[in-house]
């Protein structure tokens, strides 16, 4: 597996690639590679001849007050990983390349991103379109993966792709569950044992307002308050939304509608995470 | 000459000759094509293999009072320059293709588009970032070519293309002039004879400014104040800005230093005519 630290040596070999008449997929992730990523690598195979992964923990998608010092990092792992699921390259940048000095230069997808996770992490996808735009300008690829978990993530790339001409084709990855449920995600490491139990009541009321809906409920707030009343009764637990959304628009829902994405952040201990259930 | 009109057609003529080995170069304009603009094209055989002229007039960088509507339009005449300068392809998007339903995303450089034309006009730098990145995506060029005038877009594109790891190279050509001074503008048209004596005043004071620097002078605040004197001696002359600013990050100068730029807008009549000197 090529190994590529700077921005020239990945665009290089990319543009080799594309000019040897290779297809690029490409995986980019913050590391800390878990059976959800790896599904992702996986997938990257099926729609590419050479796949790239990239890991690299974007400052600009963090808040002031979030865990982007204590992000989980597993770099030695990440690449027995790759290695073993025959990545064919991976870019591993730093802070000073991605974000040198007079840097100002950002992406804003204007209306998606401010429902659901928007409106508590006001900047978060600001960070990731830019990088997102700025990987795809290094890496070339013409074909990304990214996870169904992170779902306002995958929409608002598809917008931005869509609204800026970039070739690229963008592929969304189901969620990958623990045997327990819980969604797949780096922040599980920040979890006790207690509150580990408590993160599964993330799923486990997804799968509830499931049930409701195959048995005809079309009532959207009672189905949403269901679903909180069943978080809630986890008392290490605090809600940060429940939504019930247009899943192409991400706008809030008047009247239950296919497609649909009933999306769960919640606060577990210290620990905000996020799942979702998209109904076709 | 290739005539597309489609986002499409325009993409896979642009990927086929990449394929081929050739290098493209590419001049996005908004039409009405003048001297200044045939020099551009002129300019962009020499960085190119095949050459890519575009016409759209890009309603996001107006204002809500500006000159859309009224923004001249001489299609003929511009199609018949490209076909005599040997232009390869002219791509004529629409407002439909560019901005479709649900478009919702913006490129910001947000630091040097504050100062001098932004600090009037606000959005305009977010529409024009916006659409070069979109026709960068659909051109696919290997170097782009935009006029020393809009110094302030020309460095801003160059900023954006840096910051964003765009694969294309952006060069700057020398503002053209009309034999009397005035620098070469579709905006011209809009002035009557009196007009256009009085816009010879923007070329005049910097030519001012240039000898009064050649001649030590490097008092900014007296260099600023003898070249707005020059202006408002026009009576039908408003000063929008007189700024002398350094040339790379477009932020005022307090001592003379080079690179800087003299840039100067300012409204003759009805019509917003800009001008600059660079001092290298």
């Amino acid at each position: 597996m090529k190994l590529f630290k700077t921005i020239d040596a990945m665009q290089k070999w990319s543009l080799q690639e594309k000019r040897d008449g290779k297809r690029i997929s490409f995986v980019p992730t913050m590391g800390a590679l878990h059976e959800g990523h790896l599904s992702l690598i996986r997938e990257a195979k099926k729609h590419g001849d050479v796949v790239v992964l990239s890991i690299y923990v974007n400052p600009a998608q963090f808040g002031p007050n979030e865990d982007l010092q204590n992000y989980p990092k597993t770099l030695d792992a990440d690449l027995d990983h790759a290695k073993k699921l025959f990545v064919d390259a991976t870019f591993l940048p730093t802070d000073d390349m991605i974000y040198p000095d007079g840097y100002q230069t950002y992406i804003n997808v204007e209306n998606m991103t401010k429902n659901l996770c928007g409106a508590s992490r006001p900047e978060h996808f600001r960070g990731v379109t830019t990088v997102v735009a700025k990987l795809f300008n290094i890496v070339m690829p013409d074909s990304a993966i990214f996870g169904e978990k992170d779902f306002q993530q995958l929409v608002t790339i598809k917008r931005m792709v869509k609204d800026l001409n970039m070739p690229v084709e963008i592929i969304g990855h189901p969620i990958v569950r623990e045997p327990d449920g819980v969604a797949m995600s780096s922040r599980n490491k920040y979890l006790s044992d207690e509150e580990r139990v408590a993160a599964r009541s993330l799923n486990q009321s997804l799968e509830f307002a499931n049930e409701m809906i195959d048995a005809g409920e079309t009532d959207i707030k009672k189905i949403l308050l269901k679903v909180k009343e069943r978080i809630k009764s986890e008392s290490i637990s605090k809600v940060d939304y429940i939504n019930l959304v247009n899943a192409n628009t991400l706008e809030d829902l008047k009247e239950f509608r296919r497609p649909a994405l009933l999306a769960i952040a919640a606060v577990i201990g210290k620990t905000r995470l996020i799942d979702n259930h998209l109904f076709e």
